[in-house]
């Protein structure tokens, strides 16, 4: 199709693309809260209905451990590479709600943005690779590649059920090549491709005192308060220097060359540019690195919230019997979740009076993953990002953890590209996300340049396969 | 009448006493959380008519600065002596529900407790003395006494509005001794009264950090977490001695005489029985003290609730923009709620690291209270007690704040007798609340003869008013 009737289709149709990702967004596919699990099967069942219309085959709802995955496939490309094409259609909690300037399930359009969790995170991103696929079908009447859709329904909870069944699924999901968009690009014109995620540890730890929650005027002074013992466990997680105060934590954090860290520096934004986009006045950390090394080489470990005593309006006189903090870690290169697991098990006995007894739980676990800048799937993307948004990307690392990075590339032998449509202010995770809808459309746009220049490359594109070592060393 | 008759008429009338206290417990009069504020009313409005019904006259409610004050009063003994009922009919919040083995606002008897959020705290306990009103009423068809009541809506917000209305109506108040249960004794046949409360100071403590919630994968390690450093501000309020960790905070509580000591350690609960009546296998807190002296004569500061970032189930990603600490002191003799939130900020500020903001917020405060033994208000409660529970009280400090006593001892010049029908297992401010029927049986009993061995002294059971100095001394 001549480039100006493609921008035709592309202009004409965006009212209804839009109309689409709004109905997507309504779904409240909270993955984390389990009254949701409704909207989840219901979200699933549009998701496959749409991609039936779009006209992939092979559209399955399959049931996992929690919430369904939704995969489709088209195989009418029969000499070309095949693409394994990755999102996720469950949301992070929309808490606290009265933070919303809109209803965070009332998709709404503001300025240039789509507001509405899960509108950029990771809807509107892994949207815009759907309707690529229709452009084509509806358009080209074909792929100029072969194509397996995965979409997951438990990306927030850390994927519980995706490893065991790409194990089982393998074969079947052989592909030359993996792609996503779940992640930051630099600006409305800077795009940029991700070739390093960090991992991702969460974990509950809860500390239980008296049988029953206590009067606090009776027993206050006598009695070890069990959410006071959680705050003087969580104080003592970090060193007055920033660090991790576990013992052992940093052993087997990789330590890049200078090279690595002088391309970071040239490359990656400047501390000023990330204390903007978090609207913080001053940073903290790590001595030694920059903002952007201590959000992506160097491991970090957040209280993502605490559960103790009483939460309503008002006071409440009251020890409580027990108090949860949910903690997670993000894990850089060649840390291994069951390792620090271990260590930080074994702190938090150390740091437990014995007042109280404390219980740590393991939420979810993944890996952190790595790929290579030079890989030839990179340069499709690149040039995908050239013809879609007008720009060059650049070579990012990413905070975030996708767990199924890892999974593709090391469990699976599959190169995986991150080829993100999100911007840094899109508030993913917290009120008020949105998608910039210039970066929907222009997503679109670069999606379909990447199957282009895939099919375009044939089998030759690809390299033999890269083990994760190879990778990491190629992106130095 | 002749005992057996009132036997008769008390022990007929029991189920009707249980079903109208039942009536009484099903108001969800939680006047910490702005949604109840129309069943406060309501119960307000059937609070009034039933003290209409009993025979009182100048029946008013008396709107407030949040929920009203129920007044009545029957002046019909013209010589006798004037005694002032105090009750609150407001409730602690009943959260957390789930723990609830029967709903808090559906009262039931098991066993023979009556369970309700309120049933004990404090409805059950000054309903024993508005039935004791209505026996003498229907049986001798007048009152040994001239009475006043007042019943109050927010004591368990701090009664912000007490003191004003107590200022205003001080001559329309006036009486010879006030009289209240909202407290514990010690066991169903071990009656005490309570001659010591400690004092209240509530704050809310904020920590602010970015404008918005943040994605803790893109910026952990780099932003100083809200939450963390709220967990870090509160670890540093005590130190391994368990005592407060502020500057200053000590210097103000009163050194009790040995000989004091010496009673309190005769007369008081041994640490074993604290421990198994809160349910705790360990004791803590400030070194050289008993649990009995650590929750009386000694100020405590407990972290009654913390709401900071996600709190739903399973886990979010997120840094919370800010986090928030309830926090309460309970303040021993001499020391002033002032002073003690003027220390309490400075130590505050001096801890806040330059990364984030903290705001400090007075919620309600209540100066500690002290009543003289040797009063001779105390002898009626005495001789109550013996004839009530068939035991005589012992004298008892608690832990706990009721901020109308000190008003009403030092504000207004009554003396006022802390009559309890609690049980140490009632699980006030717990959930599974509960009251002990037969101890609201027998605190009918003792309120009826308490206004009876007031009436019988008349004028000449009052000496000169005490001031609050004296009171204290007489308590040694």
């Amino acid at each position: 199709m001549p480039p100006s009737l493609a921008l035709a289709y592309a202009q004409a149709h965006r009212p209804r693309f839009l109309a689409e990702l709004k109905d997507f967004v309504r779904f409240p596919t909270v993955s984390a809260q389990p009254k949701h699990a409704g909207d989840i099967k219901n979200c699933a069942i549009w998701l496959a209905n749409h991609l039936r219309r779009t006209g992939l085959s092979h559209v399955k709802i399959i049931p996992a451990e929690r919430h369904p995955l939704v995969y489709a496939s088209w195989a009418g490309a029969s000499a070309r590479p095949t693409v394994l094409i990755y999102g996720h259609y469950d949301v992070q909690p929309p808490d606290p709600f009265k933070e919303w300037r809109s209803p965070p399930f009332e998709p709404t359009v503001r300025a240039q943005g789509l507001y509405g969790r899960g509108a950029c995170d990771d809807k509107g991103q892994m949207f815009a690779h759907v309707k690529a696929l229709e452009f084509l079908l509806r358009t080209a009447g074909r792929l100029p590649v072969k194509i397996k859709c995965l979409f997951e329904g438990e990306k927030e909870i850390g994927s519980p059920s995706l490893m065991r069944f790409l194990e089982r699924n393998k074969h079947k999901l052989a592909a030359d090549v993996a792609v996503m968009s779940d992640m930051s690009i630099l600006g409305p014109l800077h795009p940029a491709l991700t070739y390093a995620m960090r991992g991702g540890l969460s974990l509950g730890l809860e500390v239980r005192g008296p049988q029953r929650d206590l009067h606090s005027g009776i027993y206050g002074g006598a009695i070890h308060n069990p959410l006071q013992v959680l705050c003087e466990i969580i104080a003592r997680l970090h060193d007055a220097n920033g660090q991790i105060a576990i013992p052992g934590l940093y052993n087997s954090v990789r330590r890049w060359s200078e090279t690595e860290r002088d391309y970071m520096a040239r490359i990656g934004p400047p501390d000023e540019q990330i204390l903007e986009d978090a609207g913080a006045a001053r940073s903290w950390g790590e001595c030694g690195y920059t903002l952007y090394e201590r959000t992506t080489i160097r491991p970090a470990l957040t209280v993502n919230g605490i559960v103790g005593g009483y939460q309503g309006p008002g006071s409440k006189g009251v020890i409580p019997a027990r108090a949860l903090a949910k903690l997670s870690f993000r894990l850089a290169s060649d840390q291994e979740p069951q390792q620090v697991e271990r260590l930080f098990r074994e702190h938090i006995a150390r740091l437990t009076p014995p007042t109280v007894r404390s219980r740590v739980r393991a939420v979810s676990a993944a890996k952190p993953a790595l790929a290579s800048r030079g890989h030839p799937a990179m340069r499709a993307a690149t040039l995908a990002y050239e013809k879609g948004f007008g720009a060059a990307p650049v070579f990012l690392r990413s905070g975030g953890t996708i767990p199924v990075v890892n999974m593709f590339q090391s469990g699976l032998g599959i190169p995986t590209v991150l080829m993100g449509f999100a911007l840094p202010d899109d508030r993913m995770h917290a009120p008020n996300e949105k998608f910039h809808l210039p970066n929907f459309y222009n997503g679109i746009a670069t999606c379909i340049w990447f199957l282009a220049a895939v099919g375009a490359a044939r089998k030759l594109l690809f390299q033999p396969k890269e083990t994760e070592a190879e990778l990491a060393s190629s992106a130095l």
